[in-house]
């Protein structure tokens, strides 16, 4: 269960902003609340020598049973960076790009985003139970309210997919969204400069031709949540 | 200087892709259309007995220095994440996320995606001429054009960035752009199936206050490029 009072966000060395650590964040909520909005992420495991960053569906539940909640990844059992990630410390990266900045000088041109870290020990999810509400909430993370309305996973399906727990305890947010900042001797220089800002958005949902059923509440509702 | 006959992808074992290779792509020229269009990557680095992975900026200079070109990141002398990648093997991720697969099962729930990966050791450049092109390859990945509208890199700026060199030698490619792929049994369950198509869009351009100079034509272009 999550403590009434969870801990405040970086909690290690690991997970302490070491630049620019004004855009550092510290409420655990502001976390949850980004995490909740995003769609994919980028886990970081040791391949063996050397690390890998591949992009995952993920799943949160604040009130999991890991330290301050449990972000939860899946994969194939035969996918090559599940060999290495149960119980590997791994980092877990979800980012949104939310503009760019053109300044008036190569040097101060930078992005607007927000980026939540996730440093843990992944523990590979055993219990039937907890697989299956972990990938429910793997499915509610795309589509909230999807899970519901497909059928219970197979015993099959489950024996094909690893499950990984991640605690939410290590972690940061980091986010920038300001416009230019220019050196003041750039800014008489006659040079235009501005942000251009970003997101992400749907386009119109295709049906799949052997569907007849109508779209589904949660499915209109997602789409309209992300239309331009 | 790039080989007229580059290397396929996949050369090695580590960028070899052990799960549904049918995704994979053997065409070098088609990583480098896809990381030429591309924003963001994730870089991962052993950050001491752990791996981190951290959204940053790249350029490409697929006929750069470094076996089948090279792809340049760059940080702040001061990044923590910096202190760890000159020298040591580093993975360079370069995702697009196409769409949402919302299947009638959730172990057929999937994304639409691009996903470039580089695998190989961090160069820290000392060239003053390579760092300062290497960061205006970065501008221009963000708005192709930009660099040279700008004023040349100071040199208190270049002693403040740190530049990393990785070769595109280990790379691959790995992409899904389907419709839904669902058990035969569960298409006649009567369950909505489809795919909600993503993509990244320009909002308006925002003019930083102080600017009097015209919206240059990289930027018009950039805009226009990236507008819904």
């Amino acid at each position: 269960m999550r403590d009434l009072s969870p801990t405040p966000l970086s909690p290690t060395q690991r997970t302490r902003i070491t630049r620019l650590s004004e855009r550092g964040r510290s409420d655990r909520d502001e976390l949850l609340a980004f995490l909740s909005e995003a769609l994919i992420a980028h886990v970081a495991v040791d391949a063996g020598g050397h690390p890998i960053a591949l992009p995952v569906a993920f799943g949160v539940d604040p009130d999991g049973p890991d330290q301050d909640g449990t972000i939860y990844l899946h994969g194939s059992v035969g996918a090559g960076w599940m060999r290495h990630a149960p119980g590997a410390t791994v980092c877990v990266t979800v980012t949104s790009l939310d503009g760019l900045v053109l300044a008036r000088s190569g040097f101060h041109h930078s992005m607007n985003y927000r980026c939540g870290v996730v440093i843990g020990t992944a523990r590979l999810v055993e219990s039937e139970e907890e697989r299956a509400r972990a990938l429910d909430l793997v499915v509610d993370q795309i589509v909230p309210g999807r899970a519901a309305t497909l059928r219970p996973h197979t015993r099959k399906e489950l024996v094909a997919t690893a499950v990984l727990a991640v605690p939410l305890h290590e972690a940061s947010l980091k986010l920038r969204d300001q416009g230019v900042g220019d050196e003041p001797e750039d800014v008489d220089a006659g040079i235009w400069a501005g942000v251009l800002p970003l997101r992400t958005v749907a386009g119109d949902l295709e049906v799949d031709p052997l569907t007849s059923a109508p779209v589904p509440e949660a499915v209109a509702r997602r789409a309209d949540q992300l239309s331009g």
